[in-house]
């Protein structure tokens, strides 16, 4: 790895290893918020600089998709959705901080969100080999961070599923958001892709109905694409399994939300099947937070 | 590669991909039992002759187990259970393949069913490089020849989900056994191991129950040992969640059986616990079929 590669990865780890630590100790806390642009910018800043975009061959209908290169270097970043990514984010970053994001025009605050959210992993997947977790952990700091802002309540990572008789257990989930007594309470996976792996999002939803009743737990999943790089052909598909989603959704476990930030059309189109299934952009999340605080 | 190891490589991988063929158009045939003790066979004189046994440090209470290993080179196959595993079981294969393993005493049963599911498995571990599925495919074809011989009947591996008023969806699984009308149907999952993927055992058997009501498709999962063999320090240890296992079995579905080659004790104990889960050597299904096909 050459001398400036490695500096800018130390520097990237430096700040991850910080931003777990702030997001445990108090998730909603503007630092971690400060710490996110940081990151931000660092990674756009290697992107932009030491990266060059190749153009992928897009198999998703009306969707184009690039990929970020090392000049020299045959690794590629995960695909990275063009008209999403705007790299003028980088001098916007302030209304991720003083949270004024919530007063962007829709389209503004999608890409702003998404564009957050793909740098870091880009940077991370060219300057880590065969890492999954640090773009995952990531992904689930700043989900965490702007739930944990918006709810204005920190999550927990485990919920109390009590027995008549035996000790309690815990169910380890990714985040749990309790607004307080008699006000809703929220199951919130985060994935970065979920595939066929998503029958677990409904299945501890399935246990936490079962355990505390239907409604007690709201379960809202938070993904942010869900495309696959082919790296020999430079083809980019999107895996879907909508009539899988249709059955856990209707024999598993019903879901309140699920949120993209670059979502699948085959997923959106699910909003006008039988039951409709809620599926919506994550930059929505911030219009709808006031209805799902009141249970709505 | 050596040209010794290459050859045994190409002659396994020759009869591998005949078995699926064979397992694939009947899965209950004769000669489907005879090819699997051919390749068991095969795989035997491998490991006997060309690989030698390095003991391991069993973190599992009660329980032995070593690794094969090429005489050169630093490669090792999963972990084997030392009172499980015979060699004399070599010059037994013929009950295997002439139906007469169900006269085998239990303890002898036992040995030979999980040297037979093993070998094969290890000889591929060395054989190959970051291989899990040709492994997983042979314990498939195994348990779908040795449940279809003692049913009679051959395996399906989706089902179909039908809806009132859209088109109909299937269920992908491992294998479907239906023995007929007005007879029971078996929903059974064949795993090499589950660890914390066995979220998605009890989901299916969810989305089954409800589907076609609850007792139409009993589950059985079949699973081969939960160890972990860490490369590096050479422990074995066996990755258990009977807290999860307990919470799934109650709220998401209850399974009818659970049969592993080498069984967890830590999930054995959830036999005593309330309700009592059905953990069982698989060794005792070759007993328990008639009970089975009697939908008791």
């Amino acid at each position: 790895m050459s001398p400036s590669k490695n500096r800018i990865l130390t520097n990237l780890s430096k700040d991850y290893e910080q931003l777990k630590e702030l997001v445990h100790r108090d998730a909603k806390a503007d630092d971690v918020g400060t710490l996110l642009a940081e990151l931000t910018t660092k990674a756009l800043d290697f992107l932009l600089s030491d990266c060059k975009q190749i153009a992928l061959v897009s198999k998703v209908p009306g969707k184009r998709y690039f990929s970020f290169s090392l000049r020299r270097g045959e690794k590629f970043s995960r695909a990275v959705n063009l008209e999403l990514f705007d790299p003028r984010v980088r001098n916007k970053l302030n209304s991720f901080v003083d949270g004024s994001l919530t007063k962007l025009p829709l389209p503004d605050r999608t890409r702003l969100l998404y564009t957050i959210a793909i740098a870091y992993c880009c940077a991370s997947d060219l300057l880590k080999t065969r890492d999954q977790k640090t773009p995952a952990t990531f992904f689930e700091c700043l989900i965490g961070h702007l739930i944990a802002r918006s709810f204005g309540v920190n999550p927990r990572t485990q919920v109390e599923v009590l027995h008549l008789e035996d000790e309690a257990s815990t169910l380890p989930t990714d985040f749990i958001f309790d607004l307080g007594p008699a006000k809703p309470k929220f199951h919130i996976p985060v994935k970065t892709s979920t595939r066929e792996r998503v029958i677990q999002v409904f299945a501890h939803q399935r246990v936490l109905d079962g355990v505390h009743g239907f409604g007690t737990f709201k379960g809202i999943l938070i993904c942010l694409t869900e495309t696959k790089l082919d790296h020999k052909n430079r083809e980019v598909i999107e895996i879907c399994v909508p009539k899988q989603w249709v059955l856990y959704h209707r024999f598993i476990a019903p879901m309140h939300r699920f949120y993209y930030f670059d979502i699948p059309s085959r997923y959106s189109e699910l909003t006008k099947g039988n039951p409709p299934m809620p599926i919506v952009a994550f930059s929505k999340f911030f219009e709808e937070v006031e209805d799902l605080a009141a249970g709505r």
